[in-house]
């Protein structure tokens, strides 16, 4: 094999261009193809800026040539040749070199390559467990390049702003405590404090409240964050977030800051403007027209109250379900009248797994209204749906009856649906908004307890608190979240930041004064030493990555992911580790002491 | 207590000046000081930018001096008022803002505090532990925030500098395999793969290698690691360093690139223009020369080689150790010859906890030369060993015997410890230093085998590669360390590249095949799929910080830094955890078992 000794990169392939012509350089990078033609070798050399095509020939020098003719795909090469510009019947328009190609005068090989078990081409169909295996292979692939340079684009665009903004970046510790709260933690045992766990965070939260504490003012962190959840849908064991914490702001100033901030990543970093200030609904006002807390603004058919159309109607389910404080409400599918009745059926299966009993529907074809219920309705009672849903022929209404916060969950996937099946939602859309006012508690029903909605470090409003100790439900928080295309990109909140209201929050979810200083006794501490007023947010940036990469997976934004059952395909982890180990940890493996 | 509402802070405390004089501000921060001095309450406010004097009269406003009695130290403020000039006679020079004060109109008490357990201001003497469980006011002290902002500066300048050279930051993985090779690994337990374990990474080595298999080219990470080790001296488990890696390049590429970067941090950071190029030593000659390969080139005081001065000259203790293959070695300590004779003994005794059996010296004093080893030696022996020194009236020379490795390491520990009791060490100063050329292996007479010096991916010279197998302690590493004052604040290497040639490493450090595979197969099998040349390097960065902050501990360049024993005096961990997470875990803790 080749070494590089004496010879100096001097251009990366895809930067050399006409105006290069007749420049001696210098190129290094992977055989992406070799085609032998018209007793020339061409080779397209492959590196991170992209692809140039290389020409060798036996007039031009033999000993490149023959070592050429060895070559296989994924190679290491590096060529020293001329620049030539292309006869006019060569130029490939597809390629962004394609007017030029690299004569070569020298050829090194510098390493060899077994055939790769798939090709390394975007678009190519390759299963995702073989794609991690060889991560390194697969992150050749354009698109993978392309989806890392984003990803390092948009983190130093959030520097840059946060840098010039009087932000200080404060590093967290990564081994800190266990206080389980919300998802599992990741444990550390520890070898010099026998019996005793460090605890991998899933937040900083409480590292930067007491930052404000110390008087930071302005802090953020891009950190690594950990939750030892079950991996349904696209979660990682570890994940990164944009943490941001402030002194001495409210609301607005945070949520103005945050808009800024996401106006220049999304400019800096995919050139796209974003109209400001974001759109906002509350809480109760997203769960009423979308059905959901992250609503996607990308297409409309906003949930429709039809209980007052349907009030004594007659129709038993309806009424029952009235009676029992619950509701009717419908979804307008625009021009789906002609919905297969197969269809249909396969509707009401989907709502059913989102726990919704059954589903009704009215076809306004040509011929007047088809459904299942307007026989149980009056004349009045149909005109009165009909106005309220201002369903026109050709129109199809969806309607689930039930209580409040299923038919919102039900309603709202099955919107969702109808816009994916109709093809409503324009994948180049941005929809942003925030959704602000989040009910501060939820009844856990499991756990027979009340559970904070965002976290028990949130502030209630004001004018919530006196409903503390009896009426948690009535509470509102101050928190915010920003959506964006019915994802949850950022979510936070103003923070308690007395000792008195922080211990009747804590008593609210069910945490003993034991319990709550156990865990948390240094916050509350802290916060007799001069806390000042302070508030926060956090965006996921895989997520927020995937989006702007236009990618469905986060698996496709971050280098080294793990699956769905939270291994790492490529090194092998977790794995098994030696009795050594364990024992200087002072645990044994309940698994390993069974073999 | 008040809120913030319907007030907007306008201004940091310490940017006001004389030509705000007359301007209506709002300033938000914590009491310093406050002092009542004829019918006036004066208080010095300080936030994140430093302090400005705060003034309440009776007769300006009622109600803000009211309020303003009830306020003590640490307690949370925000003020209305106006910017005044200070008469000549009141200006405070030792104040950055000292020429004006701001007289309150409005006072808010935003939160209270009790009194702290410590003063909160610098260059007092508090003990540590109290610092760390407090750390949320030992971090208000001014030093800890200039601290922490430096540490954020010098990210921000490494980040910009990569960015602008093309570099992407990758992150890589916290959860990951076991390898235990060097240091301790934390390990964590993974629930959904019961008896398997994922370690937290000591470096990110492998990764950054796979990511050049890869074809990033150029990378670099300001990443966390970690090391369960003794946390003798200045340690801690978690710490962070920035991680670099290039593809097609040789040694002198990357050293110039580091140079340049670390230039650019002191430029950007500290002001400071570092000249370049970097000196540069072998191993050999730091080892020969200063006994160290981090030698401290603030000061002379060379190690001398005087064995072939004393070579015969009938002196038992000298004879025997160089017919043993061993060396005689000396440090000229100029102008101290006059040493207390109690002194010389305390000297004995520090270089024998580096191992030395004995001390020898020869004080060149005006009544001619004392010693306690010069009555063995001929005239001319003692006027070899003068030349040899240049030792002249006044001067000190301390000697040592033995094997070379043991006089290197006493005696370059002796030479720092007289260049600081000399006094001879400008803090001021900072003298870098590339050394070079590291031997590959070194042998571990506890293990009884040749470990890496560096690690195991480091590349043996090209012209030492044929030793591999049978003489490993003869081959030179292509390793670099970056040197600053006497601490190591890089290192790293080309590594090496082809999996042949890294079997062969692997064997010479005693991995079998097999362990060789089970612990880095995914990375042998890489290097078969294309793997470019490569090389890298690692910066402490907690340790650089401490440097440029001109501090002695790297805690204090941390926000949340560990005790010696690895524990977390604020939040308190790590701590014990439920049996319920534990069980989850499929682990058990033998300690708890026991209770």
């Amino acid at each position: 094999m080749d070494t590089l000794a004496g010879l100096k990169r001097t251009h990366s392939c895809a930067i050399l261009a006409k105006n290069d012509a007749d420049r001696e350089v210098t190129i290094c990078g992977w055989v992406a193809r070799r085609r032998d033609h018209g007793g020339l070798i061409f080779i397209d050399l492959r590196d991170r800026s992209g692809m140039v095509q290389v020409v060798f020939s036996p007039d031009y020098n033999t000993e490149a040539f023959t070592k050429a003719e060895t070559v296989r795909n994924e190679y290491v090469l590096a060529v020293r040749g001329k620049v030539k510009l292309r006869s006019a019947d060569t130029v490939n328009p597809q390629m962004i070199t394609g007017e030029i190609e690299v004569l070569g005068e020298e050829l090194r090989i510098l390493n060899q390559a077994k055939t790769p078990p798939f090709y390394i081409q975007d678009e190519v169909d390759v299963d995702e467990p073989l794609r991690l295996k060889y991560r390194y292979l697969d992150l050749r692939r354009p698109e993978m390049q392309r989806n890392l340079m984003l990803r390092h684009r948009v983190t130093k665009a959030m520097r840059d702003f946060f840098d010039g903004r009087g932000f200080v970046e404060v590093e967290t510790p990564m081994l800190t405590k266990s206080s389980p709260e919300g998802a599992r933690d990741y444990l550390v045992p520890s070898r010099v404090n026998p019996g005793k766990f460090f605890a991998l965070p899933q937040s900083p939260q409480l590292f930067k409240q007491i930052l404000m504490v110390a008087g930071m003012e302005k802090y953020f962190q891009i950190v690594r964050c950990f939750r030892d959840e079950d991996l349904r849908a696209d979660r990682q064991p570890e994940f990164t977030q944009l943490d941001i914490e402030m002194s001495f702001i409210d609301r607005e100033d945070i949520l103005a800051m945050m808009e800024d901030m996401i106006a220049y990543l999304f400019k800096q970093a995919c050139g796209v403007d974003i109209p400001r200030p974001l759109m906002r609904l509350t809480y109760d006002e997203a769960m009423a027209r979308y059905g959901s807390d992250k609503p996607d603004l990308r297409f409309g058919m906003e949930l429709i109250d039809i209980s007052p159309a349907v009030k004594n109607s007659g129709f038993k389910v309806f009424d029952t379900v009235l009676e029992q404080g619950g509701q009717v409400k419908a979804i307008n599918v625009q021009g789906y009248a002609g919905i297969p009745r197969r269809e249909l059926d396969g509707l009401t299966d989907y709502v059913a797994t989102y726990g919704a009993k059954g589903l009704a529907w009215m076809c306004y074809t040509p011929e007047g209204i088809k459904s299942q219920i307007t026989k149980f309705f009056s004349e009045e009672t149909i005109q009165k749906v009909t106005q309220a849903t201002q369903a026109k022929e050709g129109d199809l209404l969806l309607i689930l009856a039930g209580q409040p916060a299923g038919v919102a969950n039900a309603l709202g996937q099955l919107r969702l649906e109808m816009g994916r099946r109709l093809d409503l939602i324009d994948p180049e859309k941005l929809s942003f908004l925030w959704v602000i006012d989040f009910p501060m508690f939820e009844y856990d029903a499991e756990e027979k307890r009340w559970v904070a909605m965002h976290h028990p470090f949130t502030s209630p409003r004001d004018e919530d608190i006196e409903f503390l100790g009896f009426d948690p439900g009535r509470i509102k928080a101050k928190a915010y979240d920003m959506v964006l295309n019915g994802t949850e990109i950022g979510g936070g909140s103003l923070r308690i930041y007395q000792r008195e209201l922080q211990e009747k929050v804590f008593k609210a979810i069910g945490l003993t004064r034991d319990e709550a200083y156990e865990k948390f006794g240094y916050l509350l501490e802290a916060f007799e030493y001069g806390t000042p007023p302070h508030g926060g947010i956090a965006f996921g940036l895989d997520r927020l990555v995937m989006l702007m990469a236009k990618r469905a997976s986060i698996r496709d934004v971050i280098a080294f992911p793990k699956t769905q059952s939270a291994t790492d395909m490529m090194v092998q982890a977790p794995s098994e580790v030696s009795l050594r180990q364990l024992k200087e940890l002072h645990v044994k493996s309940e698994v390993i002491a069974k073999k």
